[in-house]
């Protein structure tokens, strides 16, 4: 593949998969990226995709070089045409120009700010990367999905499905602050690009954007979705018809056993942070049933596999 | 040996000191720590601990990963069943457990808040780290202890002294703010558990804990303290028992050269950074007496030989 | 060469441009760093000098240790002498001194205040370094000066120039903040070194320190100093005189196609970041006259033929 930021950018995610589980038996450690030199840049916060990418890259034999862009480097205009008179010091067409002479691959992890619906859902950023960088560019988590993220939890519930087409529920969950829909919609594009049954369950008000839910199962009781679920992803997300809003719900979305016993015994996966006691209660979390640490392993797996493929095809 | 966060994890003090002299001398640069990946958390700002450990861990090979945990990560929860409705974004049991997948070993820096004496000297946050992270854990600094900085001053007075049992005096000096006890307590840990003779000199009020000072003489006359003494450690410390007080002192506690004069021509360490002119004199500082620059330089080979250690155990 | 800090560190600068022009057409890759370790420190922002100067180090083989000084390590005292009574935590003497035991080499951003002029051109951050660290010191930008952009800009100038001695215009343009004169310094001191014909131009007021400008032709004159051109730099510096000023300029000095009418065709430079449609037009910038983006690129070469001399020399 050229890029990687959306389950569109693969042809047969199934086969991507299988190619993780692979590469997961047998020896991590690869000379395939050599004297290549990978750059993550994070505009946000990161842990878990930061390390694992890293790992991934080292595993591969990549040099890493990372930057905090808000805080090493310098704020960025992305209005073309714009005359630059205020806060911004570099245009991303320049920076990102730079960036592509200095690293063979650029990975970026860039948040959705939001409060402009059609800004953030126009991914600015990480396309901007694209159109100037010159280097194939992976998704961290943009604006609008996280495919890393995804591909990882596609491992994990090949390893745990016990059946070809298990039920997979994802379920909306209580948070204090306002979330991106970014994991949700990305989840649903690669459950359903993989040919599972998904449901989608959340309080009226917090429908995802149907671009990426389209040939899921939509409802609003939750107790009616987890029935006979065999896995069930818990995760937050602001509304986006109301965009970027904590809109009041009145009942209680939190998953506990009690809810679990509704289920198939499902495999519980969340892509972490968790809120714990507000999106999953402990018990849930510490429970054989709960795969959370699974997932996370299988960040290295996916962003190994990713990288590999652009290796291989770019260069 | 498994983790290392204090003199209590060695078995021999004064053979880990001879090792580590043994290396220094030979060849720094090895192959056992191939394939390994250590991450380097820190709650804390670090300038030697953090460059010295990453030298020694790239000395024997190995992948470092540098997480700044406040900035680059996410805010995390200490409290065991908290529920999570606050500004904290992970719990630490999750945050540990993913870290230790991507990592062989975890080194952690984490201060004291110098508020709560319990709750600090319970060490918390390295504890929960070797609970939750199934690898190696080695501190770099904690709530009660600085144990890399202990063994290089121990290879450092091992090196310098001219005879079998010197005198070793631990002198408290002024500072304008509240600074842990925790070099003071690993320090008179780690000289004690090496057979040398200690004496502890600070003014009323500035008593550490018995548990690291048991064995050490107590003097608040630091005159009386000094004299014959073969080597000075200097070091601020906040009361242990008035909490993270810093107490009203009217004498000058300064060491300078005038005072050195009681002393067996004393070797004059700190673990830096020093404020000069404050806790010691800069007459001191640039003398021949002064051993701060090779305490310094052997963070790298107390750091080397510790991992060395933690890799021939483990894995 | 011992350090690296301005032109005069260096024997026959065009000798030096040749140097990197071969090696930027051989193989990137070599060894000669191998096991030996070079930290950056940055006291201010940077992205093209950070990873152009890590991707160089690491081509050479050489371990990297990056550190933020502010943000990772401990607010510096530069006074000698200084009763550290005060907000700074370590003396420069100290800090500089180990990172000297730790470090190969060390690269050193550190920016002017802008507001005391002695104080910033005796540079003495860079200074201090070279006095304690005794160690090979390179320039990442100082006070005074940003050598490694310099001969960036020369390989980029020998490689587009189409006559022995082709005519250099820098030329200052708007900003809407005090910069540094240290970009302009350096280019200065370099063009003139490599024996080029320069022409400064500036609004009144905006003149140079003569140190640097000595054989340069000063023209307040745009439009004048633009005619038959080959190279047109473009920087904005605040004032040298009135230190560190904005002063009022009525004239509108950004670079336009319209004014680069006047030129030879000149090949447009800037060092970047650059404020689009305030210091140069995007038609410009975007046109085939430009070569920032050839500037930035050559950063690495540079960057690397420095190191690699300084390995040479030193070790």
């Amino acid at each position: 593949m050229k890029h990687f930021t959306s389950v569109n950018d693969i042809e047969d995610p199934m086969a991507l998969v299988k190619e993780a589980i692979e590469l997961k038996k047998t020896e991590r450690i690869s000379q395939i990226g050599k004297n290549k030199t990978i750059g993550l840049l994070f505009f946000n916060s990161s842990l878990r995709t930061r390390m694992s990418t890293q790992k991934a890259a080292q595993n591969l034999g990549m040099e890493v070089m990372i930057l905090n862009v808000n805080n090493d480097g310098w704020a960025l205009e992305f209005e073309e045409g714009a005359e630059m008179n205020g806060k911004t010091v570099e245009h991303i067409k320049d920076a990102a120009a730079v960036m592509g002479l200095y690293c063979d691959i650029l990975a970026i992890r860039c948040f959705p700010n939001l409060e402009n619906k059609e800004e953030d859902y126009a991914d600015k950023i990480i396309h901007q990367f694209m159109q100037y960088a010159k280097v194939p560019v992976v998704s961290l988590e943009s604006a609008t999905r996280h495919p890393l993220q995804s591909l990882a939890d596609m491992i994990t519930i090949q390893e745990y499905k016990t059946k070809e087409k298990p039920k997979v529920v994802l379920t909306w969950a209580p948070h204090i602050k306002p979330i991106p829909q970014v994991v949700a919609n990305s989840f649903a594009e690669w459950t359903l690009s993989s040919g599972y049954d998904l449901t989608i369950t959340h309080p009226e008000g917090y429908e995802l954007s149907e671009e990426f839910t389209k040939g899921a199962t939509i409802e609003f009781n939750q107790e009616k979705a987890l029935q006979d679920a065999d896995f069930v992803y818990v995760k937050n997300w602001s509304s986006y018809t109301d965009y970027g809003k904590v809109l009041p719900v009145t009942e209680n979305w939190m998953l506990t056993n009690e809810k679990l016993k509704i289920t198939n015994s499902a495999k519980v996966m969340h892509c972490l942070p968790v809120r714990r006691n507000v999106e999953v209660s402990d018990e849930v979390l510490d429970s054989e049933n709960s795969l959370i640490l699974q997932q996370a392993e299988n960040r290295v797996y996916a962003a190994q596999t990713v990288l590999k493929k652009i290796v291989e095809f770019n260069f």
